[in-house]
């Protein structure tokens, strides 16, 4: 046996790309301490979260093509969190994996990635049809599209979709409450027929997903559990 | 005039060292988003998270002795967040404040401080008797007490501080239900007869404050205030 240096500690530390938007990465935080069985504050997952509302919008840059390219202060950040101790990424924002590769070649740690997550759960569980709730951008650069395909599973796009956009926007000048919540059910339930469930690929619709009574795959949710599940394995495991 | 750097952004970060417990600093975040006013996720606070639940019970060493020092390692937060690039730190735990002076000399970023921005608020609005709704800890080291008497202020303890210490143990197990604030609210109406103001000064009690039907200053508003006052305001002016 090789002479290790004493571990400082065994528990794994994630770091959150946050602020896209702020209320998305509260609630990304909210699930992951109500998904983690406690006693004292001890047996909490310990976090590092860049809320960082700067960063360049990315749907003024990939959709309305009028903003600044938002990829060198995504990079800084996943880099300053890994400076700063974290042993894994995840960002709670769907539009922002558009950047994804940029992000994994600036650390050394792993991404733990919310769309590839999220597809293998749903193709895992067999479905065929899904209908994606999610902000234009992630449509046009069909990040979900792409890799639901590559699993034989159609993506389909709600009848109105700038009905979406202007929720996700409601969200971000913080109007969360129980208008937006109904209207984002009502989105829901004329998809629902065409689907055989429904995917919430926006941490914005995450936050205003009460209203929603038909089947659905929440990405903010699949996320929270990778968060969980990563930390609460051993450091010194592979 | 001399010449100056460029300014990479002129807006202030606020660092917060989180974890004790995470639910009180999810509140922090949540109250930083309401109390700014926006209109696209540009417009909220950049904050820097380290919601870090692995730091040593502060109640283990201050109360029961049972437990290591936390000094080392909130001192260790506190400079991380520096080089990760906060111009402000804040915490939200008042009992935590015990080891202020320690964490201030190992930074060069002013400290928002909860308990004196409290005492301050408190002593501005011309009360004079404060019924205290906070940790056994910040009774024991008198965090409060002795901060109010420099302004004439007297602190009243609650009849059965046993019961708090019961209710901030069960906030961090998780329990933050309608029946752990139906609770604070009674240990609230018992205490408002004595005393001008009661004052929450413990974040797990904040995160439980919905049952309370008497006027009440909140330690962990105050702290949500003075982050938006202090990020708000230009990085280039003094």
């Amino acid at each position: 046996m090789s002479a290790q240096p004493e571990p400082k500690s065994t528990h794994r530390v994630v770091g959150i790309i946050g602020g896209m938007g702020p209320e998305a990465t509260v609630d990304l935080m909210r699930r992951v301490i109500a998904k983690t069985p406690v006693r004292d504050d001890q047996d909490h997952i310990h976090l590092i979260v860049e809320s960082n509302p700067k960063i360049p919008s990315r749907i003024a840059h990939l959709i309305e093509g009028s903003g600044p390219d938002p990829t060198p202060e995504l990079v800084r950040v996943a880099a300053n969190l890994q400076r700063a101790g974290a042993d894994a990424l995840a960002i709670p924002c769907n539009t922002a994996h558009a950047y994804a590769d940029s992000i994994r070649r600036a650390v050394s740690i792993p991404l733990l990635d919310m769309v590839s997550l999220t597809v293998m759960e749903i193709a895992a569980s067999g479905r065929t049809r899904v209908g994606l709730l999610a902000s234009t951008a992630v449509h046009n650069t069909a990040l979900y599209a792409t890799a639901f395909s590559a699993h034989g599973i159609a993506t389909l796009l709600p009848p109105r979709q700038e009905q979406v956009m202007e929720l996700i926007k409601a969200v971000k000048r913080g109007d969360t409450g129980v208008p937006a919540q109904a209207a984002l059910g009502r989105i829901a339930l004329e998809m629902a027929d065409r689907a055989d469930v429904l995917l919430i690929g926006c941490s914005e619709l995450s936050v205003i997903s009460a209203g929603i009574a038909v089947p659905f795959v929440d990405s903010l949710d699949v996320l929270a559990d990778a968060v969980v599940r990563f930390a609460n394995r051993d450091r010194y495991t592979v």
